[in-house]
């Protein structure tokens, strides 16, 4: 990918729209398309019908500083540090924090997830497929809970290994994990989608799991109860289009079940590293291919710009504020099961650029959650 | 099936043709097509170019009264008692010696076989797995030996289940297994395709295991080690259209390693009853469809000979005996690798009731092997 640096003014932009409340990655991309620049969203922000507050610019740089005194960096969306995989996933985080090496985020990655109440036997298997996908050239990313995940990351550390941590990038979580960590700060990598001071929340770590399976080539489920957060890495890699993996185990150990049924579902039974590195080795070999609606365009002097607009012609940057009536009718059609916004353009009769004008308003005002696939729900 | 007792002088003649040397189950069904009954084919073995000489009528009468005294009975293919899928499969044994419940042998069954040395889980879950097929009315089939067919049999005793044992019906193999032996007697029942006297031999299992298959509506293989007999079973069940299922286990456990194998290689994922029940739902309601070439026929009189006619003529009951020079050309084309009868036919620009003919006489001598598929290779 025709990746570039941002300039640190640009830097400072994206990341107070990306921290901005009620500005998701969906709606952070749309504002790109919408306005042209993170710049442009920032000003056009105040006068919308429902008038929205960024960041500020002194909370920005406090963060930058913040980062900067931790020896971490600021990694956004289409720079060259940006792992490769995840920059073609839809909802991907506009910015990541990282600590230690940065470089491992361009080396093809796969997740090596499981339960935190692991086997001793589970610890083994992982740390083992870890050391053998390390040797095949692969990094190993996971979670850096304890249980599987640590085995997968010490089974990795000589080759490579980056954790994805829920909440801010200096936290140490669980504490017993303190070697680990520092490990990794050493001779990994640390990333966080959420500031410095975030401690971490349970509804932080789907959203933690969803750039797991987002950055992964693969994800390797390795011990899993029926139900348990792995299983929803699995999901989001299915959503992702990336190959799931599951090492079988008997009926009789519940820390199977969720494994078990993965294989049920079609997921490639995982034995060695052999099974996975047979599996994806046409995708280890070559780059993702980046997403159509999302690659870098070499001949313009706004690169992201480009790169976000969709096949429609960039609005005029001064937004049409939406009739209230307009409003009404888009809400009335909406309920807390996500639709597909398709579906709206078609029931409301109304052209795709102006829903998608009215569901950028909705989302600011905080009246409309975005999902992937191109969904919206009602708050 | 319209399917109907032979009566005593009948039975008499498909025993000493089906223990004739040198006449397997392929090449017994081929001289039924060819001469019309048992008693024919018997008159005209000596009468070949390559004379055979038959079991006696003195040995099958020493044979019939032995099986009396043992409170055991000869069940022929086509008879009410024979086993409905098995008599569909290509070398259907023609003759099966049952001891206990031959009513067994109409329940649609599974198959439950695994490993000889198998952990205390393994045997577990076998246990479970055939009780719960037995409660929902399914008859367990395995073969009798120490490990996971024992724990098969007990955990289906209750309900029902049929041991396929490689030697004579009347031998405890292995001899730790006679309280299994005299329940199966007693509650269950034993089948096996040899004459009473017949010590197992090696080469005795892999045509019990493909007994144990052709039974069975899916076979269910619980812990098995790369290579065993277990996956011979599984291959043996494949080729004759069944499911085949599999427990999957740790890949530590170096007795999971067939299993896990075959799931890799599309068998369904088994942790419960329900998994085995749920896939062979409709095959567990319903009959078997009889082998379109072996059907019965109610109009004739001789619905065996009818049932095992091939769409062409049945040809005359006094042999033609071939030219030598025939047989050597067809003799050339022949080697220990097998090949299709088809191919045969094609490539000495006879027609193939000729080469049908020729085979026979070929088999009748000792010098080619049948092979299932309408393959033949030279001994």
């Amino acid at each position: 990918m025709a990746a570039r640096e941002l300039d640190p003014q640009e830097r400072l932009d994206w990341l107070r729209l990306a921290r901005t409340e009620t500005v998701g990655p969906v709606t952070f991309y749309a504002l790109l398309r919408r306005f042209g620049s993170a710049r442009a969203a920032l000003e056009a922000l105040p006068r919308l019908s429902r008038p929205v507050t960024a960041m500020t610019l002194r909370d920005a740089e406090t963060e930058l500083a913040g980062l900067d005194r931790l020896g971490a960096q600021l990694v956004c969306w289409g720079e060259p540090d940006y792992p490769a995989a995840l920059s073609a996933v839809e909802d991907a985080p506009p910015v990541l924090t990282v600590l230690g090496n940065p470089a491992l985020l361009q080396v093809p990655m796969v997740a090596v997830v499981g339960a935190r109440n692991a086997s001793a036997n589970g610890r083994r298997i992982a740390s083992e497929l870890a050391h053998g996908l390390g040797d095949a050239g692969v990094v190993v990313v996971s979670g850096m809970a304890r249980g599987i995940d640590a085995a997968a990351h010490l089974g990795a550390l000589d080759n490579g290994t980056v954790a994805v941590v829920a909440g801010r990038a200096d936290i140490v979580y669980p504490p017993e994990n303190q070697n680990l960590y520092d490990a990794l700060v050493e001779r990994g990598a640390v990333v966080a989608e959420l500031p410095l001071g975030t401690e971490p929340q349970a509804r932080h770590f789907p959203r933690r799991n969803r750039i797991i399976s987002g950055m992964a080539r693969g994800v390797v489920v390795v011990e899993a109860a029926a139900k348990s957060g792995s299983l929803i890495t699995a999901r989001f890699a299915l959503e992702q289009g990336r190959e799931v993996f599951a090492v079988p185990g008997s009926p009789l150990d519940p820390r199977s079940r969720g494994c078990n049924d993965l294989l049920r579902n079609g997921a490639t039974l995982t034995e060695t590293a052999a099974d996975i590195l047979t599996q994806l080795g046409p995708f280890l070999q070559s780059e993702m291919p980046p997403r159509a609606a999302l690659s870098v365009q070499k001949k313009t002097h706004l690169p992201l710009l480009q790169s976000l607009s969709n096949p429609r012609p960039i609005l005029p940057a001064e937004p049409q504020i939406p009739e209230d009536a307009t409003l009404e009718l888009l809400i009335e059609k909406l309920s807390p099961t996500p639709v597909a916004v398709d579906e709206l353009v078609r029931q409301c009769h109304l052209l795709a650029a102006s829903i998608a004008t009215l569901l950028l308003e909705l989302e600011l005002a905080g009246r409309i959650e975005r999902h992937p696939g191109n969904l919206v729900s009602l708050r």
